[in-house]
């Protein structure tokens, strides 16, 4: 994603703790407190400017959801529609995705969206792409038993790359659709700013869903 | 494929036993006399008119090809272009993929290919498709080990299907590609009659390399 810098998100960021978690790591095996439930928590890395974890959120009353997007000229987005529209069930981190271990327990997730992540292209930034294996295994990590990975993206090489690491994980694949938005898989599709633009263009949407 | 009755098709094959073999099931696992060499022996499964097998056996001379292909109106054209060049590494069979494990011993085979097969699909015919796990099942049996499993086709649905399927055998998926002619794995391509279609269409063409 282009970033345009967006001024006081610094300041909005820090004004609001009760949506942007301000130490996340003081949370680590305690989110259940902060939600003030025993809910499931599903996790999106790289939530950018939050369509779709609040649509998510809204339509899941019995879900808890927290976003990470390391970005607060990002995030600043999400954390004003919540400023807004205030949801009890949503929970944002400004932080980057590597650090995730530091701020959730074994088996503290039940579900993990990555929804068009950076690809990545070059071959000395593969340990970037949030689908490497020291990514899976984070996941792993803080996935409770038969946790589920949900990916979606526009780019064939960061997708051909996903499915291959995905099957050597191993992970089991449940869902695939290398055109979602025409798939069966379409009618629970919740989208995200960035794949709007996509559904217009009439552009593939690659999907995976996939249980460690 | 829409198929073309050919007349005389069934003579043709008839008369030519040294290149459509007559009884398969008589050479499990005594292939190599045939070929009386020890080169590894490569698989198609469904050759169609030939193209494929007949290219691929002219670039590998120190490998054998069987192509199997259970429509005589199809097999008798690749029947014909054998006739008019004899390949000492190319066999034919003409029958069905199901019947695979009658005509190779445990191990016999090295590789095999998968080119566009019938997608089936209706749901009440998954039983019929050539990648499900059935036939995968098949195709590790008759395979040597660490034996591979290359596949090709211009749907994706059932491209779909076969990365799930693959995925939960398990295979180690090795080379995959959404859109096969542009993409780094086109340098060696050999098509098929019905691939050279899709490509001047420029449709893309979903391509897999799996590990047993």
């Amino acid at each position: 994603m282009r970033l345009r810098k967006v001024k006081h998100a610094r300041e909005i960021i820090d004004a609001h703790p009760e949506t942007v978690v301000l130490n996340p790591s003081d949370y680590k095996g305690k989110w259940k407190l902060l939600f003030n439930n025993e809910n499931p928590i599903h996790l999106e890395i790289g939530m950018g400017k939050g369509k779709f974890i609040i649509e998510k959120a809204l339509n899941n009353p019995d879900i808890n959801f927290i976003g990470i997007e390391k970005y607060d000229s990002v995030i600043v987005r999400a954390c004003e529609k919540l400023i807004n529209n205030p949801l009890p069930n949503v929970l944002l981190i400004n932080d980057d995705a590597a650090n995730i271990i530091n701020f959730f327990e074994n088996g503290e997730i039940h579900h993990i969206y990555l929804n068009f992540s950076d690809p990545w292209p070059k071959k000395r930034h593969i340990k970037r792409r949030l689908t490497n294996p020291t990514y899976l295994k984070l996941y792993q990590d803080i996935l409770a038993e038969n946790g589920c990975l949900e990916i979606k993206t526009d780019n064939q090489k960061l997708f051909e790359y996903t499915v291959k690491e995905v099957n050597n994980f191993p992970l089991k694949i449940e869902e695939i659709s290398l055109d979602l938005h025409k798939s069966e898989y379409n009618e629970t599709n919740i989208t995200t700013e960035y794949e709007e633009r996509f559904k217009q263009l009439n552009k593939p949407i690659y999907y995976l869903k996939a249980r460690f």
